[in-house]
């Protein structure tokens, strides 16, 4: 099969073996991929990774090493983490914290960019009719972004700061809209910020924002050491602040405000994919205005290139 | 009056004016008063603080402008943070997180090491007839120990590691040894977790600790970076460090852990003392053992002295 394989470089290998499911696993067909700043993280030597990339997809299950054949033939999307099934983690459906975990394409784990992926079954969840192919390639950033409703109680009264423009701080801007709460989205792009605005998402340039401690939760989704301490300066005393940058900070880090102020730092990763397609049925984000284009798989190293770029939002891969 | 001065330089002044109390504040006559870390890094710099230092004290009150004069000449302690009166905090008897407070001996108010100080009189809690005052003058810091149960719900099966074997650490591990959590104080000196060993504390030297993810709760009292990179090596994924030490980085910081495993990180600082007085009164730890000299005023630079060396856990100014 063809596959985009990380080995110390990226190329496209139009012979990779194709994967045989395991018992409890399914075989899926790659129909649309998303590519993810991890991608281009994992390129630059995170999780030291080699083999296929990528972890956001849409796919038809073509075969199910397993009794339950109910799935088969159907539109799915997957969870990227793979538990051992055996430990405390994995029986509190905690599978994205098992300490034996494999992660698609992320951490030993062939990815999804390529024509096929094998996931065990658990894993797996069917894509409502309603949601298109091109929705549903956003359910792993989208529960990603609701894993914050997962982990901290947003009250409607509360005044929350989302900071970052990137695809990530946009989807998570979308899902907190779904809340009654007051949210505004900073960022530095106003191309970017328009998309939020376009629904009806209050946004502030960072530039005219005023730095005071004014925000009961800031969620810092800027990707940079610069972004964390702007959300600690923002976050009021008592105040939540949850962190969705996994960047290591190029310079020393003053931790006191967070004691002082008795801040709380919430650090917030993957989420559930049923309760992000549910909210991806239901709600009707414009979801097309994150994609900055859709490349057929013979061009994945130019996709790759294009989501270097300061501008781009979701690259999309066809297959 | 005589006072322990920082102006650029720690200096006794034994022609320092004695305050005189604002309406609704007492004055009250110092009795015994103690040394704290933040005492010295204030002499390093910390608030830009100039004044008379000095936040732990016992004494008694001596003049009150109210009409309420129910305290006068009680043996009392008194909290260290002076809200505004008028603010969302205060009116949450927050007054430790006004943005307009004044901290005695810290911040823009005149501290403890001095023959008097004036506070508003709500700050003032009485001692128990059964609390000495060596016991007493440590109402501060374990007020600040009990802040961590305010914060965090201690969970009786709850796996903790308490990280540090200085004062705070120790009183640390006393607190949190008042839940059925299973508790473990980890440090770098036998000495001093001999101490809480004593008292039934489960200890740990640090070179000895396995490190790996196995604690729901971390405490983190270590005052050091490598101390706090050490709580997130310790904690489970989704588990939670409380941050105690208010250290800036002297290094670059790797926040991913916090993201990958989900931790919660928790600033936490000062706390109230009408509960910590009622653990003092109630508990009978061995706080004696943690005194490692009482001097007279007169010779407060030494004992200054005395509190920079490693093996010094607290020191006492008797006046």
């Amino acid at each position: 099969m063809k596959a985009l394989v990380f080995d110390n470089e990226l190329k496209i290998d139009n012979n990779y073996p194709k994967p045989s499911p395991k018992k409890g696993e399914a075989l899926i067909k790659i129909k649309l991929a998303g590519l993810c700043n991890t991608d281009r993280e994992i390129t630059k030597g995170y999780m030291g990774f080699k083999g296929i990339l990528g972890h956001e997809f849409v796919g038809i299950v073509e075969e199910i090493n397993a009794d339950d054949k109910s799935l088969l033939g159907k539109r799915v999307v997957g969870e990227i983490n793979c538990g051992c099934g055996n430990c405390s983690y994995c029986f509190r459906n905690l599978q994205r914290h098992c300490p034996n975990r494999q992660t698609l394409g992320i951490f030993q784990k062939d990815g999804c960019f390529a024509d096929y992926i094998t996931l065990p079954l658990e894993n797996i969840v069917e894509i409502p009719a309603s949601v298109s192919d091109e929705v549903a390639v956003f359910a792993e950033p989208v529960a990603a972004a609701l894993e914050i409703l997962e982990q901290v109680h947003i009250k409607p009264a509360a005044k929350i700061a989302v900071l970052g423009d990137g695809k990530l701080g946009l989807l998570i801007a979308f899902v907190l809209s779904t809340t009654q709460a007051d949210l505004t989205l900073v960022g530095k792009h106003e191309n970017k910020l328009e998309i939020a605005s376009k629904q009806g998402i209050k946004i502030e340039l960072l530039e005219n924002l005023e730095i005071k401690k004014d925000f009961d939760i800031v969620v810092d989704a800027t990707g940079s050491v610069n972004g964390f301490e702007t959300a600690v300066s923002l976050v009021k005393p008592r105040g939540i602040l949850v962190l969705k940058s996994t960047v290591a900070a190029d310079k020393p880090l003053n931790l006191a405000p967070i004691v002082i102020d008795e801040i709380t730092v919430v650090g917030s990763r993957c989420g559930q994919f049923k309760p992000a397609l549910r909210l991806l049925a239901k709600e009707k984000f414009d979801i097309d205005a994150l994609v900055s284009g859709v490349y057929s798989f013979e061009n994945a190293l130019e996709a790759f290139e294009v989501n270097k770029q300061k501008d781009t939002l979701k690259v999309l891969l066809k297959f």
